[in-house]
């Protein structure tokens, strides 16, 4: 399927410099493009490659325009345009709409007749799959669950009791919502489980990544807003609350409780303890360790950069002599860093 | 159904301080409750919510019990208490005995009467599954496999050949458990695969979290026992032997061979290496690495609170420059400050 | 199945000191070996354990071998000699060619003839499986899916439309292969999903972790190289390109578009930013965030070991405190140390 810049210009409000007529029929890097091809600019790291493209149109922002060698679809968000420009070339593939002969749906479930159950699938008693929503092969919808429409399960996705999704709500293989959260009270030399008794609410257009786990609430219900964006192999415990569009990286784990306010934004391996409130509009940044609440929108880090190991070893040593570096700093400061013998082999 | 509390101070051993013949249904939070729910206070992080609760009657210890405005079963462990009162009144849907038609159980397994095998769940050969056990949806129990009774797999699980269950425990979606351990022989260029040949043998009342991974043995086994319990996303690397009633939090990883006491509670994404001996009684708390083998009970950390970008970065700037620091505090011991141009500029 | 000593000398490359009629029938650990059982030594750390092994023989290097009580397989390379042993004397059980009547395979797959495909597996259209390729119970192949010779899937592998895989490659329990790249354009208030239309190529000889995750491409594909080892819960970002015979622990998680060269060596629980460049031979050490580059091969660390809380927050406390003892040493160097007052209150 090929479309012309015209189309394109009309359909996405961009200002085309260009010939109309002009036919791209998929996208593609900048440096690898070839004839046919769209490619875009948003990231100025790769603005280098732009002189020499072989694109046949190029998206990109006013700024960036007067450089391109080809014809330029220009738009002031020049990455959304192209995220919106790339899925009407490379449509999904349509799906079968009903269950696959190899799916086991409960006679108690209400699936929508536009809907599509993959192969291997089970949906259990009670549970509600809406107009147009895809049930990859293998996913668990195990009973009392709702799904919105438009959604999509990608394979393998298990959904437990009571969990719920709004509509355009998508899901990597390997997640699992609605997992028992992790309580256990302590008994005598062992541990009783706390039964887990709240669900999970998920709002529209929301993205789970690959193989991430959200455990249900243990009373009250495990919340993540509309819009929010979860990448793959996130953990997140029972009764956390995630606010609207915000985005967070893979390998997060956020502990129980923990409330997370709306449009923030968590790169990847960070750890967020329990019981926490972290207020709208907040960055964190790699690999931080989240353990008090905040208050304050802005950037928070906690990662330090690695270094060769001879240089990283010796300042882990003096980082652990810090209280005896002190110390002598003190002992300097009142005229008496002579008076304790061994005070200045520190070096 | 409901209860008196009547029934529940006998059956669970409270002081009831109220009227017995008054019912409840169901749990809730002490915010979150009305009339015929159950609420408790264990945490004293919510003593404040205690005023004010609409419960019908609350678990609670005999030091909270006076600030209570409705009727309290009164015990000396609030939380365990609840956990049992919990789950009476809100048992598991039960389970129908047998295997579902759309399962795939090996004629060479032995299944007890009493057991159900979810839909498409695979039991391969000379598997064995106890009485009462619940074999949930999509679950693969490859061959070999042991698994006791009164046992819980949620859907899609793995148990690779040789995995042993005892009794009682419960393994939430997605984990694996046997999976080869990471063992490869340098060879020339390359590695060659070192035969992953243990097993992993788990004891009773274990419980296991979504998309936690335990590898199997090299040569010798894996071994979790009686009581532990481990949250979502843990990695148990092959050789791995962790003791009783330990507790660890989710996205932590445990290196190859490393042993583990009783008693001990891992906090959330704490690396451990491999091959060191953690005895009992130990605490870690998030986010440290433990590598080195620790011989005393008590309280270890290694995480370090996360700043504002901007402080953060100036003190990761002082860090990588703790030489220079303390190479400035000794030349000021040693009286000769003033002799290196450029010694000052560190600020 | 039994093997002499002489056999293994043969065909292995060992020198033999002992009787090569003697035969041995399995591999254990020299601590729990008995006769019949093949021992072997290749790290330091187990070496107390070789005077008193009761194994039938042991294979070790030539410095070892003096002192083995027992009969003696000689190599240099005794870690490499012993996997090939192991995978002699326990074979992978055989399986049988063709598909489970349980398994979903549609018209339009290519599978070989000698290629098994387990109960419950989802082939889906256009894929192709190699001969003697085996793939587990409950895996999906979604569609236009290439696996080559030799490979094996274990249970429940999720490879997405076009992921390809080279000839022996092994894919543990829970993998998540092709899911989709984390990409989003920020869009007024939220967030609008950039088409992730790579895919992921994997070469030979490539292992995979259980659960593990690996994105497809944003555009272009994610690459695996031949000879890589991937451990278990790694998470490998769109567009992550991974060099030959690179070997990387669990827990490490790869942001999108970083480049990692050839022979590198991961360990646990790392995390790496996103469009870096790491060339070949480099060793990066445990928890440790790489965040530049790195174009010089060595060894790099950033992790700091864990003490005792008590200790532990008197550090961090002088850490966080870090400008103020330096500002004290500057103090000190212009002798103007008493001018300030508090100056001296940090011990």
């Amino acid at each position: 399927m090929g479309l012309t810049l015209g189309e394109l210009a009309v359909r996405f409000g961009c200002e085309l410099r260009g010939d109309p007529a002009a036919v791209v029929a998929r996208v593609a890097t900048l440096g690898g493009a070839g004839p046919g091809d769209l490619g875009f600019l948003a990231n100025p790291h790769y603005r280098a490659q732009l002189a020499a493209t072989r694109a046949t149109a190029v998206v990109l922002d006013a700024q960036a325009a007067p450089q391109c060698p080809v014809a330029t679809l220009v738009h002031s968000n020049p990455y959304a345009a192209y995220a919106r420009i790339a899925a009407l070339l490379h449509p999904d593939p349509p799906a079968t709409p009903g269950a696959h002969p190899g799916a086991h749906v409960d006679p108690g479930a209400q699936i929508a007749p536009s809907a599509s159950i993959g192969a291997g699938a089970v949906i259990g008693p009670r549970c509600m799959v809406g107009e147009r929503s895809r049930i990859g092969a293998g996913c668990v919808l195990v009973a009392d669950v709702q799904v919105g429409a438009d959604c999509r399960l990608h394979p393998r996705v298990t959904l437990e009791p009571g969990t719920q999704l709004g509509a355009r709500v998508s899901v990597q293989s390997g997640a699992v919502i609605g997992s028992d959260g992790f309580g256990f009270a302590r008994d005598g030399a062992g541990w009783t489980k706390v039964p887990q008794l709240g669900r999970v609410r998920i709002g529209d257009d929301v993205e789970i990544g690959a193989n991430t786990t959200i455990d249900r609430g243990a009373i009250d219900d495990t919340v993540i807003a509309a819009g929010v964006k979860l990448d793959n192999q996130i953990q997140v415990a029972h009764n956390v609350q995630i606010g609207e569009h915000t985005v967070i990286a893979a390998c997060v784990g956020i502990s129980g409780s923990t409330r997370i306010g709306a449009r923030c934004m968590i790169a990847g391996a960070v750890g967020i303890v329990g019981h926490l409130d972290i207020c709208d509009d907040v960055v964190v940044t790699g690999l931080s360790m989240v353990s008090h609440s905040i208050s304050t929108p802005g950037v928070y880090s906690g990662g330090i950069p690695a270094e060769p190991s001879a240089v990283w070893r010796r300042l882990v040593g003096r980082f652990k002599r810090l209280d005896a570096l002190a110390g002598r700093v003190t002992q300097l400061e009142r005229g008496t860093h002579g008076s304790k013998p061994g005070s200045k082999t520190d070096e």
